[in-house]
């Protein structure tokens, strides 16, 4: 019997020699339309079609790698019951995310929010453009993991102190400050940024609420490439449109794809991507870099050195 | 006789305050009213309605200070033959400038270009968008005075490794590489991002024509901070017209305000903003500071101390 490695996605063949390298009694597969799922050992990210063989008694799955950072759409409870391991892709997607969230604070300092508008009516027009120094802005990134320190890195750069939101409150690097969760009222109410990267969880779904964003500045702006339903959806809409709330950019959605008739599409305060900020240049080869090193650990003793995920926390 | 500084715009008290501390004789105005236009002997910015009485025989105008980088809409021979002085306000906007270009170059390479109008059609699609980091971009900055080397010193910290063009390929800080002027077709042809910086002069005007465009490699973009006279806008029409370039982000133009009907308008390709990069916060604080050293000096001997313009170089 050979074992299988089933991928969600395809990979080089540089990569896939690697694989069977480090794995000989392992073939790498995208497809199982002539094997026997009780065969599938590993699985490289997760397919709702899958699951009903993969969580079956006759299963033999030890290990799921997923692709993403956030692990919130899988079936952890499950893999619990069945002692599956998990691990992420967490830090691949840093320096992407950092750099999109980076984007979008400079868009809104340097006047493109309105500028964006104004071209699509072929109008110019610089009064009303806002234009501010990054250094002169509070910015408060709730989540202090990798990508919320490779982001406070490339502020700090840039001569920004960002302030960070952490479980415990613990130090982070390039961190001006970290509190504790239980502050987060209280620092959101003095920044005039706001980034959300938190992975979605219990604790973290509908975290941005109606009383969030009725404590915050009437001139801040709200970040979420974390996951959408960390947000109450219509609590934002309402603050953007009172504009209690001054701008947001949205890359992440509670619906996604986000439906035509959203009323968010209609908000001139609001810039929406559809979900690319953690998009990865080389990101075969930054997968692999894990993936790999956890293949050769789980081979040897079964376990993951890298990246493991909790299955009770959530990440 | 009480001279006049007479100024284009407002500065706030303190700043008169310090003025008239350093030149007792002088007097800060913004009109001219009730006064003799032959007791002004500086000025502060320049306005076409004063050129009549200022460059007249029986005007004492000594030194005009200018409010912008660039001096290029001075009358610079009446300047001269008269034998008055100028300052320009070069480095006050380095930052923003700086901040504006990253701010474009991020939002090509992270998707947002394509995100904009996908948001305007109420459209969620991310197949097509690019992602790309800035370290495997090559950035050409045309022109490495204060602007340029401020531009490359971001663009370092974050990774990237910039090449210059100036007149003679001399180094400047911050910059991987300096090439003469003569090199600049060369070095655009290998380039993923072209940026002009340069103060419009005899030798600038339509520097940027057809030949320059087409020798570029389709997939590279132009963006435009320095002058729009810099720019052959019918050859730049044409070459985003034909894909011949990818991407175009101008804040500058031949005819500002850009023309309602302008076809620039039209293009999906292009980024317009109404001549904003250089809007600076702090902007009084800033440029007093370079108007009081100069002060001083004058008052003293005659002599500007710092930003001094050459009427036969323009810049």
């Amino acid at each position: 019997m050979t074992k299988i490695i089933l991928s969600q996605r395809p990979f080089r063949e540089e990569f896939i020699q690697q694989m069977e390298t480090i794995a000989p009694d392992f073939k790498f597969q995208t497809n199982m339309t002539e094997n026997h799922w009780s065969d599938v050992v590993i699985t490289i990210g997760w397919q709702e079609a899958w699951q009903p063989h993969l969580l079956a008694q006759s299963s033999n799955l030890k290990w799921v790698q997923s692709i993403s950072a956030g692990v919130d759409y899988l079936p952890l409870a499950d893999f619990q019951r069945a002692n599956i391991l998990l691990s992420n892709a967490s830090g691949i997607h840093s320096r992407s995310i950092s750099d999109h969230v980076l984007t979008v604070i400079l868009m809104k300092l340097r006047g493109f929010v309105e500028s964006i508008h104004q071209q699509a009516d072929h109008q110019w027009q610089r009064d009303g453009i806002e234009y501010k120094f990054l250094s002169d802005q509070r910015i408060l990134i709730v989540g202090t993991g990798q990508i919320g320190q490779e982001l406070a890195r490339i502020l700090t750069l840039l001569g920004s102190a960002p302030i960070g939101i952490n479980t415990s409150g613990h130090p982070a690097d390039h961190f001006k400050a970290t509190f504790s969760d239980d502050q987060l009222l209280a620092e959101a109410a003095k920044a005039d940024f706001i980034v959300n990267i938190l992975p979605l969880t219990t604790t973290t779904k509908y975290l941005y609420d109606e009383r969030f964003f009725d404590n915050l500045k009437s001139t801040a702006s709200f970040i979420n490439v974390g996951r959408g339903p960390s947000v109450d959806t219509e609590a934002l809409v309402r603050a953007l449109k009172d504009q209690q709330l001054a701008f947001a950019a949205l890359d992440v959605f509670e619906e996604e794809p986000l439906p035509a008739d959203h009323p968010l599409w209609q908000l001139k305060n609001v810039l929406i991507t559809p979900h690319i900020s953690g998009m990865t240049p080389h990101f075969q080869q930054a997968f692999m870099k894990i993936f790999l090193t956890n293949l050769t650990s789980f081979i040897k003793e079964e376990k993951l050195s890298h990246n493991a995920v909790s299955l009770t926390k959530g990440y």
